[in-house]
């Protein structure tokens, strides 16, 4: 199955307004979504960027992976990659059938409508994969 | 100076020819360019996504900053963002007006007769930032 696009690159940030003063102001760059994930611990902001989306994460509190991450990474830092997917049902089968570690065994919601799902990094030469299946791209 | 796109997302690999097969099998991700940068110690392979790449990065050495980042990080992951500008002097010049910290004071050469600069993670809330001007997109 492949890949479509770039959907976001996910950033963990210590302080949402300050991160999104930072890209407004010095690249232009504009929020089209926010939404606060208590199921991912996090408060979101989505910056457009061509095709694709900078994700904003402050994480809700210090349990919260993203949090975890900053502690391991000595501060805040690039936390993810979003690959726009057609399905992500069928993705999810395919990598399953090759032996690829997930983190969610089966699809489920994330910010915006988008039907998600984690790949291990363990299984992804280091880096934390999301599928994101955009429901107004389809 | 706005953000044109994601140019590319940036992974240090431990090696090429495996993780150009992994994306291959698992993503039908093809390798559009393939380049040995002696000046930034890598060999790289760039995979087509939508409107931006997957930049595959191996060390030429245990000098190279990917090979550093890799001792860092305890193993590949994701290495850097690069985002694609229309103009990197006049992006570089606006940073700089604002206090941002670089490591390329002024444009130089990329891979694929890009113009590039990096900007500081430091400066980038711990994301090392690639400014990238593609010549074939202007």
């Amino acid at each position: 199955m492949p890949l479509e696009r770039i959907d976001h690159v996910g950033y963990a940030v210590e302080d949402l307004e300050d991160a999104i003063a930072y890209h407004r102001d010095l690249y232009d760059l504009t929020v089209v979504h926010r939404e606060r994930m208590e199921s991912d611990g996090v408060a979101e902001a989505l910056l457009a960027i061509g095709e694709s989306y900078i994700q904003l994460l402050e994480p809700l509190s210090d349990a919260s992976p993203v949090a975890r991450f900053m502690e391991r990474n000595a501060g805040p830092g690039i936390h993810h990659v979003g690959y726009g997917v057609r399905d992500v049902a069928q993705t999810l089968d395919g990598l399953r059938g090759r032996g690829i570690r997930l983190v969610d065994d089966h699809p489920r919601r994330g910010s915006r409508g988008c039907t998600i799902a984690f790949v291990h990094p363990a299984s992804a030469m280091g880096v934390l994969v999301e599928l994101v299946e955009d429901p107004t791209l389809q």
